[in-house]
């Protein structure tokens, strides 16, 4: 999965009839350090993410398999928020 | 998701009988603020997206989950027509 | 769905049996305008597609979707062979 | 399937239910040789690695078709824990 | 699907029972004409292929559609041993 950032969000009114209801995210990829690296991209979210939170982006057809996006045509899809990563026995971030 | 930009259309008569009725489209990754990049590539359309739009498009398995899609050979869907999107507390793309 | 150039052809006899009478071309990623890119791989083909023309490819598991690939272990399928692309309101190619 | 080594770990509290349980691992990819390269990612873990561990990872919709992992929505997981690697004859990578 | 050429072979003890029995093998992407290119990766064998040869590589949900990768967490497998590829009308590739 990826370590992705929430930067912003997006509308849509002319859409297919299954994506009502779903809040588009714009995430972008980050290191485990919180550096965001890469092009933006739009993200289903289930989990309450908000702008600027570090998250665990899922991706591809198991991006179907959350409890709220089964049969959904989705391919991103944010799966939790990060609290803390640790890489080589290191604290790189900490949710503040 | 990717944000895409329509650039145009292409045209098949020799093709597998079940793509029979859709309208491909020629399309490219856009940044949040509508800029194109990388190669353009054909998508299938659902939602009467026209030249210069900027769409939602949903790549891989899940584009075989819109309503008009299942079963199709087609891994690359318009899923939507972006309104408006905003970055870091910034509108960067309202649609004209 | 990639726009692709037919640049050749491969023979293997020690395969999965399910690959048998299937015509495994060698493509390669095209621009628009015809400019093939990226390094060449191989495709199954289900429309008749011969050297040098541009198709329609579909990749992944929508691969599987046409009427001759079901069930069968191919990743990149031609389902279409391509007449004419405009872009900007330009014909880029237009199939001689 | 990607050679890859587990650098460390992450913690989400607010995440989708299906992840409960599971241990989310940083892994980065690595060449035969024990070489880390490209960005670090989070995979899902089911056969216990340890961090410095060089490990098989599938990825995409066969990442669900480990005995724990079914209907997860998970897109990345270690199946296995590297013992060595030969490359043209050479033993390039043994597990300490 | 990919052209490859065996590289090597791995061992691994601690797996996913579902990977018993199968030889995981190491391959390396490559030109038609037998140039070998990228990050070296993981497969699994299903014709017999040896080291040095150049090979059919399938990936994704497609790598499972082989008569021995049904439910089989692998999303690389050798599906054909190459023989011979033209390219452009010249034959650039033939099995020693």
């Amino acid at each position: 999965m990826q370590i992705a950032r929430i930067i912003g969000s997006a509308v849509s009114t002319a859409k297919d009839p299954k994506l009502t209801g779903f809040k588009l995210l714009v995430a972008q990829r980050a290191t485990p350090d919180n550096q965001v690296y890469g092009d933006p991209f739009l993200v289903a979210d289930t989990v309450g993410a908000g702008e600027g939170e570090l998250v665990i982006l899922v991706e591809g057809s198991s991006a179907r398999e959350t409890l709220k996006t089964a049969n959904i045509p989705v391919d991103a899809v944010v799966i939790g928020i990060l609290d803390s990563i640790e890489v080589n026995g290191e604290l790189v971030f900490q949710k503040s």
